[in-house]
């Protein structure tokens, strides 16, 4: 029997000391309650991904140092008491010219290691066999490959050790384990959260555990970092495919298992829609905190979309450190002011009500403004109020646009867009309703206030930027739209393909131009966390001078 | 002897009828003038960088049916009366399942391309071998690499083909071509513009044509595709390495060039300042036009920054589709609105002239603002003016800030940072200052009037948002800061290196404090002409999030 730890840890980009801090602690608290092996994710010590600082000498040296200070501290005071643990610890590593694998690489090769402590000392190194560069990742351009396998001796087990990819591609570490007849491979990852993918993970975890014919650790960080959350998710299982614990998500952890024992701690799966909504709870609440934001401020409109923002805020931070300014104009309908103060008054958040009527006639009489620039006008000088409140209070401003109309380019650049993070930019606008219906279901649930005013969610969607608009009136419904963008911006299916779907033809042409046409505006839109298969930003990477458009 | 064309083209991304005429018409041209072989660059056809176009399957399809339409119609028309030339572009391909030299690769594969065209079919191809994957370029995501050589008879001659990075990179074609004993090294680029690289490149074709020991042809494309600009400088030297043929920078052009033959034309290369401003101008050009705007939209602010803008804007546009607006506060000096003005007598651009103090004071009864507030409201006054009257008649809107400013985070994100363009996001403020002086200094050589007022040049910077304020005030002297910041920027030196260099402790770790911080508005800023080795964007791809400070 074997005892092993998972460190499902929150750490920070760049901050070696803080998650060096965050390991030994865990460490600590794994080895006091009898853990043999302690895995600590995927470059759990650097922070994931660290991007072109893995690039940078200075960084390289730091955290080479950090690795071994980790190692001493955790000898000399952690694991001073329990001498025969072992730990795997992520990390980066970097190869000297002597020992590189490659040709044609810098004379410094930068690569996603695991290394084994033991006694205080670094006494093995994995370096990652296969690196992912798609979707989100960029490894090709970060490391080197590594070639060799790494086994290693815990208490009389043989334990293989893999990173992340290693486990969802062919050949390394999955053969090599069944090959040298292995008891457990563990497995360091750093894998961000997307819609559905915990049941894909599982599955392909105990699929893996059967073709490697070995019990299997999976190890994951937790936290949000810029446009990705990590979901934990850490889990083991024995080696004919049987769970045996599994830690929750959106939650640092330590989860202890016994190989050869009997199940331990498996923690409930969260349905969907709570699962997305707890990402996004997660990604906000790490990525204001982790950049030193006090508050966050919001433009509320009485809609639909700032008033789910605004609940994330309050669930993400508590009432006090979330204030939002409603800006009426001369187009808002009567019920929006109301509206959104009663959000306000669900959840305890601080309200203001600015009238951009001033500023508006200010800007009016300066300049000769209709239709279009008129619109954007008033969402602009929104923008600009949203902004001086938060310069002057130190707020960071939320922008709280979907994913439907920034796949269309339906906001105003320099608007409703700005803000330091955009904590729905990767919600269809139909998930948008389904995540505050699910909200306020589950304060019913446990007898609180639902947070979301109810007329927010019932009533049509508009920009209110025009006398009686509604969103109905320049795009199809939602339900359409966001099948239509499904099949477009995720399954990158042609025109002709979606006209074959039933879908009609003008409007197929019509959405999927205006898609193209928004790519400007979306670079310039901030980060916001992603949570379908393909989100806008690294996911998605397109050119703006662009003349392929797509017919049908 | 064999006659040689290299069709340095502008091609559009995704523009693939458009691209094909302009291949058309330059084979049919070379054709005409007696060439035997004629190079179009890499990817022409497609235009470069495709981006995730490239793992689109309608895209993918329509880019094959583009290639083979292509040799159809010039085995047709071009070259009807031409049946012995031989023409190779730069292409999209895509392997099929049943030939991908990889495994673990998707079920189609796409691979950057060379294919032979004779008698209107495509009789060849060739795969490029190696893929570029750091600095802006990412093809370890796109394309799977070739492995085989493609050696072809043209006229008796042998000519080895080869793409780009392979000219670079050590194995390959080069080496192919020394062992299978060619004539010619025929290399299709899409070699994006930095300073002194076309010297970087000639000294290449040299050292490449000796150790291949054959005449080398570097075929390149020319013009702007969002932060990239290509300049051309195709060129062809004889085994010797003696320059045979060398075209201009930033223009089309076809070069001829005879192996075997006495050298031909060779375009004179510019001064260094005199380049970079032709890649500005090309850059913005592009940009502007290949997006189909009519005309451009400055906030002239008296300063250097902007006047420079108009100024390129100016020799890009002519004067007639050049707008700008002076829109002083209380804190402009007296001299910003009259500097606007005389820039605008001098050039020829449209001016008007708004006050922002109606608005600034409606803002200041509204909210409560001082300070830094303040300061960035006059800024956002201006970029909602900007984007209102951009709105209101359909100008692109070009962004003003240098990459001094940029780097160290000295910009009003909404504010100044408003655009659709920013063409000297990647010129530190002393090249601005010497790109001004070079060319009032062209202009009086040819006898015009200098486009930039004297005043502009002279007086010291200032971002003009309080009482006397001072760029000096804030930031070191731009000579030194623009010294610091090449070193930490582009050489990655850490804080402590720039200490042993000579620079005060405490201005560098201030320094690379603001610009790690700034890296959330750099997010945000619009795109521009890269001209440096490493330019903000996908150059240089830093986390927000990120606890990681240098200290000397």
């Amino acid at each position: 029997m074997l005892r092993i730890a998972l460190a499902q840890i929150n750490p920070v980009v760049g901050d070696l000391a803080g998650n060096a801090r965050l390991i030994r602690a865990a460490v600590g608290e794994a080895a006091s309650q009898g853990a043999q092996l302690v895995l600590v994710p995927e470059m759990a010590l650097t922070g994931y991904p660290i991007e072109d600082l893995a690039l940078r000498p200075s960084f390289q040296d730091a955290a080479r140092q950090a690795l071994d200070d980790l190692a001493r501290e955790l000898g000399a005071h952690e694991l001073a008491a329990f001498p025969e643990v072992t730990v795997i610890v992520g990390c980066l590593d970097v190869l000297d010219a002597d020992d590189q694998p490659m040709a044609g690489r810098p004379r410094r090769a930068p690569v996603n290691a695991a290394a084994v402590i033991t006694r205080g000392l670094v006494t093995a190194r994995y370096i990652k066999h296969h690196l992912p560069n798609y979707g989100v990742f960029d490894e090709a351009r970060y490391f080197v490959p590594g070639n060799e396998p790494l086994l290693i001796n815990v208490a009389g087990h043989r334990v293989m050790v893999a990173i992340c990819e290693d486990l969802w591609q062919e050949g390394g570490p999955v053969t090599w384990a069944r090959e040298l007849g292995c008891d457990l491979l563990a497995v360091l990852n750093a894998s961000p959260y997307e819609r559905d993918k915990d049941d894909v993970r599982l599955a392909l975890c105990q699929t893996r555990a059967l073709e490697a014919n070995c019990a299997l650790a999976y190890a994951n960080i937790v936290g949000g970092q810029d446009e990705l959350v990590f979901d934990g998710d850490s889990l083991v299982v024995s080696s004919d495919g049987t769970l045996l614990a599994r830690a929750p998500q959106f939650e640092s952890a330590i989860l202890l298992a016994e190989l050869g024992g009997l199940p331990s701690t498996i923690a409930p799966r969260r349905d969907d829609v709570a699962e997305v909504y707890s990402a996004l709870v997660c990604g906000l609440r790490d990525y204001v905190d982790k950049n030193g934001f006090a508050s966050v401020l919001i433009g509320l409109s009485g809609g639909i979309d700032s008033a789910l923002v605004a609940a994330l805020a309050v669930d993400a931070f508590g009432p006090q450190r979330v204030f939002g300014i409603a800006m009426p104009s001369r187009y808002s309908s009567a019920h929006s002011v109301a509206d959104a103060f009663d959000l306000a008054a669900r959840t305890g958040l601080s309200i203001r009500e600015v009238s951009i009527a001033p500023m508006f006639n200010a800007y009016m009489d300066a300049l000769d403004l209709s239709g279009l620039a008129e619109e954007n006008l008033q969402a602009r000088i929104r923008g600009t109020t949203l902004m001086g409140v938060s310069n002057a209070e130190g707020h960071l401003v939320l922008a709280t646009g979907n994913k439907s109309e920034i796949s269309v380019g339906y906001s105003t650049i320099y608007g409703d867009a700005v803000g330091g993070y955009a904590p729905i930019k990767d919600v269809p606008k139909t998930l948008v309703w389904e995540l505050a219906r699910w909200r306020n279901d589950e304060a019913t649930r446990q007898g609180q206030t639902p947070p979301i005013p109810p007329n927010s969610i019932d009533k049509p969607p508009s920009a209110e930027l025009r006398p009686d608009q509604l969103d109905a009136d320049s795009l199809p419904d939602y339900e359409v739209l966001d099948r239509l963008l499904e099949a477009y911006v995720t399954g990158d299916r042609s025109a002709r393909d979606l006209v074959v779907a039933g879908f009609d033809q003008a409007m197929v042409e019509r959405i999927l131009r205006l898609t193209d046409l928004a790519e400007y505006k979306r670079r310039q839109y901030p980060p916001g966390t992603k949570i379908t298969l393909r989100a806008f930003g690294r996911d998605r990477r397109l050119p703006i001078t662009n003349r392929w458009h797509e017919s049908g």
